[in-house]
């Protein structure tokens, strides 16, 4: 197995101002990294790129004082900044598309190399739910097993005090440090001493709505499978499970009656195919083949290698004003814009940075964009 | 479609008394009509088979005292005599392996013409799994489906309450005119009078354990399908539910919380593959295709056409003393019988019918036979 880099210090402080620069999230990072070889070379060409991308006002860039200042805070926090591909960045999370670069954990971060399993459900569970959830985090605790959740109210808190004593990973929605609900200021407390808490946003960030899709992707991304517990139609819950198939990864569902509206998405679940689950053992079955092996290989992405040539703006004129026309404020996958537009994927992929830099289109999950 | 033939009232008392003589079950009742082109004929070979397969003392076959008594209880317990191809013998029941011979029946017998769902299920059910018995019944029963179930506690008597208003079936372990369990004999009633209650047991027999196997088959070879509300580990739903299977049935199961004990068994169908039961909609999207055809028309079996040769005398000595030493008190397939002993399946099949007939031998479900 190779062994993980570590990031130097200068680099990681550039990595940390790239993908705190505004309007650019895990995806143009990692193609940014591509180009530019180095987050450094990245920052510098940012501006004009925004430019090209029919940027009028300057972009956003985030200084090195307040790179330092969040270091400082990540600090005071007790916690660490991981890197992507790091030993402590978790193996499955790296192998998502749309992997955060940098990652804030804090508490027993050796949890973080050991194979996981997310429980996640409803706020408003049932006590039947949450002792099922407590249960289930705490006989998979006994095979070694991390549990991830979202430091929620119902069935996460429940699956988070099975696993304490085991190993158990929070994921938050907004800083590290900010304790969502109040009312699992306890718990929370607990985690960061016996388990594992991890953010992807600044230090300090107040979670909002827009941030828990992108949390519930982390949860799913760092597991080898997703139980869902109880949940309604419509629920987070299911958000969860959606990116859990997006990223290959197993659905696990309990069942429960179709009476109990907490129930019906977790049926719901189990009709689309997730596996019913009624204790630990259906879930190591399923996952038996992935348990056995080791930890995935760190990956590797191009940013490693040669970064790929990058068009002649002559190339670009007429293509730019082609793919303007193509998008629309509805989502897109980007190789169907490739085949649409009859342009070669390395012009697309230049043109979508320049908007998305621009601010004028957004990333979706699978692959897709929109205008905004 | 063929108009499926009314018995002459004398073949009718002819197949009572075969079905009600001693050591005759379905699966023998057919093999001797096939074999003898009538029930008279069988009853006339009856004694001499039954030597040749080893009997010492005579067989009990019905007389016609005996057979006519039970003709006068039927028509007493204001029922009637149905045998198997005529036109109010249930369709689906008629294309089951070991379709009772003759059944008898009471209440609203243009019923019996219609397509049919079982819903069964625990009879320590709990509120919620009453109520959805009920409601999934009178659902099925508002699309023109009648619904099948066994008058028992519980999920049955709501699956009856539901669909007393729009038609619904009991099939009773016992004979006709006795209710079992007692508490129920105000549904009896109702159903008796609204619905249709059937049975294959003479009239006044008192239900026994080893009855109520036999029933369920019934139940599910009446039916498209079978739904299983609420069901423990190695209840007798999932007997139905397993009859169902063999007989080529659909199984419906309702999810339930696996920390109930009363789900365990239906949560156990859904992991074996039966489709997962929310709504009727679930029911009726399952079976489109056999609810937009009309019934099937009356099956036939090859006691309407010449009966075959019998092997001779010659043949079997040999053959008997093979069959013997194959056989075992656990059950083993027909066909793998005649395959291990090289012999040839009309062998074969006449000699089980002696053995069976001198109560040396006892048939299961899937054509398999052991020695008593």
């Amino acid at each position: 197995m190779t062994e993980a880099r570590l990031l130097t210090p200068s680099e990681r402080f550039d990595w940390l101002r790239l993908i705190r620069s505004e309007n650019v999230g895990p995806v143009t990072f990692f193609q940014l990294l591509a180009r530019y070889g180095s987050a450094g070379a990245a920052l510098e060409a940012l501006p004009e790129i925004a430019r090209r991308g029919g940027r009028q006002r300057a972009l956003n860039l985030t200084t090195k004082a307040a790179a330092e200042r969040e270091m400082k805070a990540i600090e005071g926090a007790g916690a660490r900044l991981v890197a992507w591909g790091e030993p402590d960045y978790p193996r499955a999370l790296a192998a998502i598309d749309d992997a955060p670069p940098l990652i804030t954990v804090r508490g027993q971060l050796q949890l973080l190399r050991r194979h996981a399993v997310a429980v996640v459900g409803a706020r408003n569970a049932s006590a039947n739910g949450k002792r099922f959830a407590h249960d289930i985090a705490l006989q998979l605790g006994a095979r070694d097993i991390v549990v991830v959740s979202g430091l929620a109210r119902g069935i996460d808190t429940a699956a988070h005090q099975g696993s304490l004593p085991t190993g158990t990973l929070a994921v938050v929605a907004g800083g590290i440090d900010v304790v969502y609900p109040e009312e699992n200021r306890g718990l929370y407390d607990e985690i960061a001493e016996r388990g594992v808490v991890l953010a992807e946003m600044p230090v300090g960030t107040v979670p909002q709505a827009r941030h828990f899709p992108r949390r519930n992707r982390i949860i799913s991304g760092a597991a080898l499978g997703v139980l869902v517990v109880e949940a309604a139609l419509r629920s987070g819950s299911l958000i969860t499970a959606r990116f859990a198939l997006e990223q290959g990864r197993e659905v696990f569902a309990v069942p429960g009656s179709p009476l109990d509206p907490r129930c019906r998405g977790t049926n719901d679940l189990l009709k689309s195919g997730a596996t019913l689950t009624e204790s630990a053992s259906d879930i190591l079955e399923a996952l038996a083949p992935q348990l056995a092996s080791p930890l995935s290989e760190p990956p590797r992405r191009a940013f490693i290698d040669a970064p790929p040539a990058i068009p002649e703006e002559s190339e670009l004129v007429e293509a730019r004003r082609q793919l303007l026309e193509a998008l629309s404020p509805s989502p897109v996958p980007v190789d169907e814009l490739v085949r649409q537009c009859q342009l070669s994927p390395a012009v697309v992929l230049t043109i979508l940075l320049e908007f998305e830099l621009a601010g004028r289109i957004e990333r979706s999950p699978g692959n897709q964009v929109s205008l905004l």
